[in-house]
């Protein structure tokens, strides 16, 4: 892809992007992210993503460059436009905003301090290969801190915990408070016991994933029996079906957690099902247009 | 100050010195801190911080600059040489090292991506009135992650606490978890009930605090009786005294909580002997350079 990134009101190639040193992003993990799907060239689920991220911005009184008319998924888009990406491709778009560069305190900096803006596209292809076969995953203490539900980027917790999937060879972690799975690094946990579809509520232990929401509509249209109440550690070793969702996870059916293999050691048929009506859904989001 | 800070192997002017939007430290908050006082051109306990830094380093798994033969302290020496602060002035010197700038991904970049290694200094005066004073201080829920210990720059929960103790006039939170007192957002909490020093012991939900240690040590020097044991709320409602403890902080009195007063309501013996003694030995650390 021609790198070009978006910051601050300017279009410029990747490696001229940069940000000062004493930028609040840099120094304190003062921001917040966005990541948006687009298929076909057409976002999927842009407002959902856009109402999360005005939420994101809101819950850390973060300004908000919407007030100032700046759309970041209109800017994503002329990112795919200039990739040539436009009508046809499968990508991402990335978008964050920090509380900008000031003299390093804690508190806010002064009032009228712009934010960063930053916003960024790649190619992204589902991980079909992974989806067809299943991948591993272990489970690690949810070390994060009580917010999880705001997509900030203070994101330490989670890369530590992913790294160590990564270390033995599994694709994500699951992460475990208080006896209970709440979510993973970087996408959401549904499992299937007793034949029902688990996964934990929102609140403010876990993200409200998108996909989330929408495999929550996709399963209950279909019929199958969902509860939102977390599993304990316990229910996830006899669980039928995990699976992980997320915006560039799809649903993703895990087959084994710390070595120990899922009820049969494939992909279930529910996390296919789902797996299924999600990328047909998309499909259909992008035929659309 | 002369405004040059280190980045990267390069001594460059502050407003020229930025990161890549790839960096992890932007990204995710990947990498760690530190802060050295400088009293007369001389580090206060720069081992003690170098130590701290090499375990902050090791416990996130980044690279250690030491290990190349890059001095931070030698680094910000070289800065107040520079900003002719050299042998005399008072000024903090700040270094930040994180996993360096690489595609977005949680897991660690490839092994070799260079870390970024950040240096800044400038002047620093003791914030002498307040501490003859005092000052007010607020309770926030302590909504950080379980690995305080770290002086990591995922320091979102701290901000957000630390604004609102400047939005309601007061010049820090003291954080609860779980129905106890831990720290401030960049500080330590000391008090004093039935006339015993009281603070967190030390462990994976507090900073290990170079002051901490000091005044620690100062007090038992002085035949007080110290416990690290945690504080619960209500015996910091009814503590003696409270202060706060810090690099920049130094001993801190605290003579109101949420809009109470704390017995008194100036700044008790205790405080006061312990804050005098930790200017003597500043004083003594500088004048045997």
């Amino acid at each position: 892809m021609n790198d070009i990134v978006y910051l601050n009101g300017a279009f410029v190639p990747r490696d001229q992007a940069t940000v000062s040193v004493d930028d609040r992003g840099f120094l304190f993990g003062d921001g917040v992210y966005e990541v948006v799907r687009v298929v076909g060239g057409v976002y999927v689920d842009g407002d959902r993503h856009r109402a999360r991220l005005r939420r994101s911005l809101s819950e850390l009184h973060l300004p908000d460059p919407a007030a100032d008319g700046v759309d970041l998924l209109a800017i994503g888009s002329e990112l795919l436009e200039r990739a040539s990406i436009g009508s046809h491709g499968e990508a991402v778009v990335y978008m964050q905003v920090t509380r900008g560069a000031a003299p390093r305190r804690h508190a806010f900096p002064p009032a009228g301090t712009p934010p960063t803006v930053f916003v960024s596209a790649w190619v992204f292809l589902p991980k079909r290969e992974q989806m067809a076969s299943g991948i591993a995953a272990i489970t690690h203490a949810d070390l994060r801190w009580q917010r999880c539900d705001v997509k900030s980027v203070n994101l330490l917790p989670n890369v530590l915990a992913n790294q160590q999937a990564t270390e033995q060879g599994a694709y994500e972690a699951i992460l475990l408070r208080d006896g209970v799975v709440t979510e993973g690094t970087h996408s959401n946990v549904f499992a299937v016991v007793n034949g029902v579809l688990r996964t934990h509520p929102n609140g403010p232990t876990i993200l409200p994933g998108v996909t989330r929401e929408v495999i929550l509509e996709l399963a209950r249209d279909t019929g199958i029996e969902v509860l939102e109440q977390a599993l304990t550690a316990a229910e996830l070793r006899r669980a039928e079906e995990v699976f992980f969702t997320g915006t560039t996870t799809d649903v993703m059916p895990v087959i084994s957690i710390d070595g120990r293999r899922v009820e049969g050691g494939s992909p279930g048929p529910i996390a296919r099902g789902l797996g299924e009506r999600l990328t047909a859904r998309m499909g259909a989001i992008a035929g659309k247009h």
